[in-house]
């Protein structure tokens, strides 16, 4: 209990900003900072933000301003946590600031850096958090569903170019059809990936120009919602017109994979033998996981990883990851296969490991001809 | 000289992610480390990530993954540094993370922590960054058009409240609105506020619920190019039907001191001069700036800010800038005047600074009653 004891002192940024939403309630400004004790914690805002803040936190937050403990907005966060804060021991998390640290240290501060996850309960979701997480979900199928139609209905040109009306199919025109239906969706997503043939070989090619008939289209949706903050994350491969059998062959492997992977998913077995059951199912089926002229072919990612109030939190679902699945888990099954010459496949949906399997958060159904 | 010579190193985080990408011209994955030297830099990511980097950064930055330079992906990035640097002595940002940097130097080094801006070239756009940012606030200027005639077209219902169609008029079906023409306009904008009365005199409120007549309306709109990454900026303070005297003359008085900002601004002012002539007007009209009952009230906010990579970048525009503007910066001005009682107006535009003045990047009306 004495490392609880210990008041922890979280800034706002990139990394923290999922752990400082869960623990305060809501989505805080830009600049701010929480002094999280045992028993009562206190934000620290601009003057500006403090009724803002103050309607929105959890009960058991004070929210205040540098005017209020005797400091000044300009004096910075070394000075309001040493208003603050009366013992000299403090924790922070590892990608707490240096500049910020070496003040706090010249104040006499004595910075201990938290070797484990700050807000571990962050792994198992509440109902609350698997409803938000659903949300965001369906609306990800809803996007999907409506790109596969827009692909789907795309004539194919001479040139095997994909036409829509009398106009080029292209990433850009499915992307933003994906846009429109998430914003539908009350949801918004900054990257998603709508690759076609050679370019979805390499798995975070976002995708641009045309698209073509009888190549992979790698379509990996994970929008955000504006209201919850919660994510959902999905990815589907088509192919418009006859794919080739080395490609039909290519995703029915990745689907078996995924099958398999999903049919093993369920609290208490080891993440990284889920990330094994599609690898060897994959590699018994001949596709191999190689670097071939400096570019990895294959199998070439984890399995998975956790969605909430990031789109990739713990725990990871990889080779690497010796953790077991617990309920309440939410994590993605995503297997995938690529390679330089005929493109990337990549099936992924987002479940809740529960004690006897798993739930699909939102379904959404899987066919690569299309 | 010298301090050119000691290598810098960064790591990607929100913080530092506009530095990189200006620094290799692209985007940077999740986790990327890079080594900036005074004559070639290094970047440092996963296997996977290896060729889309090289295709995509300037020419001058090698791209190599941990395997290629004797580490591991696990091993993480002190020892990817370590196997890099040969001298002991670095520099970092001061929001270097500081689990990192014990780890640096239980490795021997000495880290510097940058005193100033690591990329102050930024603060001074070039031609093709105008572009971009234009771009953005042309689309901005799009999806505002879309929201005023939204809010113009609906009819006001016997309580006050708009109606569209047979339904009502919600921040949340206005900002629908501009989201789907932000998206035309290859945008998307994560956190536009639309919000309406009382609500709007916390300038950072989004706004929820039914919008209601002869009461302000705050639209403020910053949309990022997904593309480019640049950011645009835009605010209009508009009232469907008749407005009261006060609010007319609120309003009236935050145009104006727009208007002498906007008149005063040319390379060689400086920024804190721009916004006494605002604050300084709207004082002089009887609006004055206090705190009442703990909630701030008046003009409660700088006049501005910086505009590119970042929608919050240097240089600011307040009374603690003590700094000339610049041909070539990119500048917000937005005077605001916030009343519990009555609500927020502020009217933002962004602006080219030039030797002889400003260029507006993208003109948009301001009219308030609507």
């Amino acid at each position: 209990m004495k490392k609880k004891r210990t008041p922890l002192v979280l800034i706002q940024s990139s990394q923290t900003a999922a752990n400082l939403q869960y623990i305060c309630g809501t989505q805080l400004p830009e600049t701010a900072v929480l002094i999280k004790k045992f028993h009562n914690s206190t934000l620290v805002v601009s003057e500006m933000e403090t009724n803002r803040m103050r309607r929105n936190v959890k009960e058991s937050i004070s929210v205040v301003h540098p005017e209020k403990i005797g400091s000044t907005w300009k004096k910075g966060p070394a000075d309001w946590v040493s208003k603050i804060i009366s013992g000299k021991k403090i924790r922070v998390t590892p990608d707490f600031p240096i500049a910020l640290a070496e003040k706090l240290r010249g104040k006499g501060f004595n910075l201990i850096i938290a070797k484990e996850e700050v807000c571990p309960r962050r792994e198992i979701k509440t109902d609350a958090e698997t409803k938000a997480i659903q949300q965001s979900q369906r609306a990800a199928v809803a996007a999907m569903k409506a790109a596969i139609a827009q692909i789907a209905s795309a004539k194919i040109g001479r040139d095997q170019i994909l036409r829509h009306g009398k106009t080029t199919l292209t990433s850009e025109v499915v992307r933003a059809t994906i846009g429109h239906t998430l914003l539908d969706n009350d949801c918004i997503a900054e990257e998603t990936i709508v690759s076609c043939g050679p370019a979805s070989a390499d798995p975070h090619e976002r995708g641009e120009g045309p698209l073509r008939a009888s190549e992979p289209i790698v379509i990996d949706i994970f929008p955000r919602s504006g209201k919850s903050g919660y994510w959902g994350d999905i990815t589907r491969t088509v192919c418009r017109g006859p794919a080739s059998a080395e490609l039909k062959k290519q995703y029915n492997a990745v689907k078996a994979a995924q099958a398999a992977q999903l049919k093993k998913a369920k609290a208490g077995v080891w993440a990284d033998t889920i990330h094994k059951t599609g690898a060897d199912l994959m590699e018994a089926r001949g596709f191999k996981t190689e670097t071939i002229n400096d570019v990895p072919q294959g199998f070439i990612h984890g399995t998975g990883h956790g969605v909430g109030l990031e789109i990739h939190e713990a725990p990871r679902v990889s080779s690497a990851t010796h953790q077991k699945l617990r309920a309440g888990h939410i994590i993605t099954i995503e297997p995938g296969l690529y390679y330089s010459e005929i493109g990337g496949v990549r099936i992924e949906d987002t479940i809740l490991v529960t004690k006897d399997g798993y739930k699909m958060l939102a379904p959404c159904p899987k066919k690569l001809e299309i």
